[in-house]
């Protein structure tokens, strides 16, 4: 394409080769994407897959290869934008929305560069996960006024990992003075955002997708010197009708990991 | 107060002695507000006002006070987020939405901090002035589907004076990845902001509001130097019922200044 569009392509693909590959306008998705060729991308759900080496991650040998494969998307959508929005320094207290496949890594993540978090979920029942099995150091009920109140203007920033429509305007609350809301899930309806609560705190509201292949190197080096890795659970990929209906009903902790080619170990 | 309100108080607090005072949970507006003893605040239209001195901005002799007045609102509305979002570094491309009190001093301080600035406005009215008189890189209607798509995911920020509910959806579209659309008019009805379009540049919408005395100072130094003030009509105080009403058709350039003491000289 050239004349009107040609413009925009340039800037978006400065980004396929400044590392932010996943801002790349160029970019073809593993799956329901086509290639230059104009065939069809088939996925991973394959026992042997050909890729450019650029797009490999080294997952260092201390790690179990089927608890690492979920941090390739959980693990840098949470890294990275707690890297890129500064987020990332000892002592920031800084939300997790949601307690699920990406909120329990945003945790850890978090957890390990020192910073305060508190978990906020509509489910009583991850209290006792979140702080004992996870150690946050606090849980709120995202729905309850009196919590919300309690913590008002108390956080440096929010991981916002839930997909599903809610409200944003308690969690603007939550945050002090620059708190930034960090969406990371792609809530379908449009975001219903007062900006007075914004102007009154110079607060912002972002959002923030995967990340490119040199931070997730990173993040992967990180994850394996903090022994960080997801909480799975193997299946078998005769199991994945059932593991969707799990997943529908929250019934996972925290993702499905498909054994493919059947070569996973218990240590893997 | 204690008790549960006492900890966000206390993070509100520190903005008050953090050169935040615009964010400080302590603040006494100079009108509409009420002081420590009850009484009302009188707003600035006196003869004289005392003033605490940490309140007090040298205005440099070089600069025309009239001029120079409605730098303190409208200048550091638009310098502070220049600065604190780092817009501000030469070569940078940034949209200003709305040529109004606000936009033309932003379209200064862009201009003099060595940005590419591109008025976005919905009236064609203001090309010739733009263009011609501010100096500015481009002009565009921001309700002409051609000319945004022109310029879509060309800039690193736009400041956005508009205080009307208006659509912010084309504007983010306008922004490069990483891009950041500052929000400065107290709009009323909550902006309806769709998450994928950030999640996909990793894009931010933000709200800012004045500037503390610190940087309020600095930003009236920084326009003497670069010869910058509003574009101004004086009047006398019994006009400001015919004012308020050209206001409300837009009918001023910019900002009307009340000689309030009729001491102001042509040169002031």
């Amino acid at each position: 394409m050239g004349g009107r569009n040609s413009h925009q392509k340039q800037i978006s693909n400065k980004n396929c080769s400044n590392d932010l590959e996943n801002y790349c306008s160029k970019g073809i998705a593993t799956y329901c994407a086509t290639y230059h060729d104009g065939t069809p991308t088939y996925g991973g759900y394959s026992n042997m897959i050909v890729v450019d080496e650029h797009f490999v991650v080294r997952v260092p040998k201390n790690m179990p290869l089927a608890a690492a494969a979920p941090l390739l998307c959980a693990g840098i959508t949470t890294y990275s934008p707690l890297r890129y929005f500064r987020l990332d320094k000892p002592g920031l207290h800084i939300g997790v929305v949601g307690l699920g496949g990406l909120g329990h890594v945003g945790v850890k993540f978090a957890k390990a560069l020192g910073l305060k978090v508190t978990v906020i979920s509509t489910s009583q029942n991850k209290h006792k996960e979140a702080l004992e099995r996870l150690g946050v150091d606090s849980f709120l009920i995202g729905t309850d006024p009196n919590q919300l109140q309690a913590a008002m203007g108390t956080m440096d920033g929010i991981l916002d990992t839930v997909a599903a429509n809610h409200p944003v305007l308690p969690l603007i609350g939550l945050l002090k003075t620059n708190g930034k809301l960090i969406m990371l899930g792609a809530v379908a309806k449009p975001l219903e955002l007062p900006v007075f609560p914004l102007l009154m705190g110079r607060k912002l509201v972002a959002g923030s997708g995967i990340g490119g292949m040199k931070e997730t190197q990173e993040m992967i080096d990180f994850a394996a010197q903090h022994n960080i890795t997801a909480d799975i659970e193997v299946i078998p990929m005769d199991y994945v009708n059932t593991a969707i209906e799990r997943l529908a009903k929250a019934d996972v902790k925290y993702r499905f990991v498909i054994d493919v080619a059947k070569t996973l170990k218990a240590d893997d």
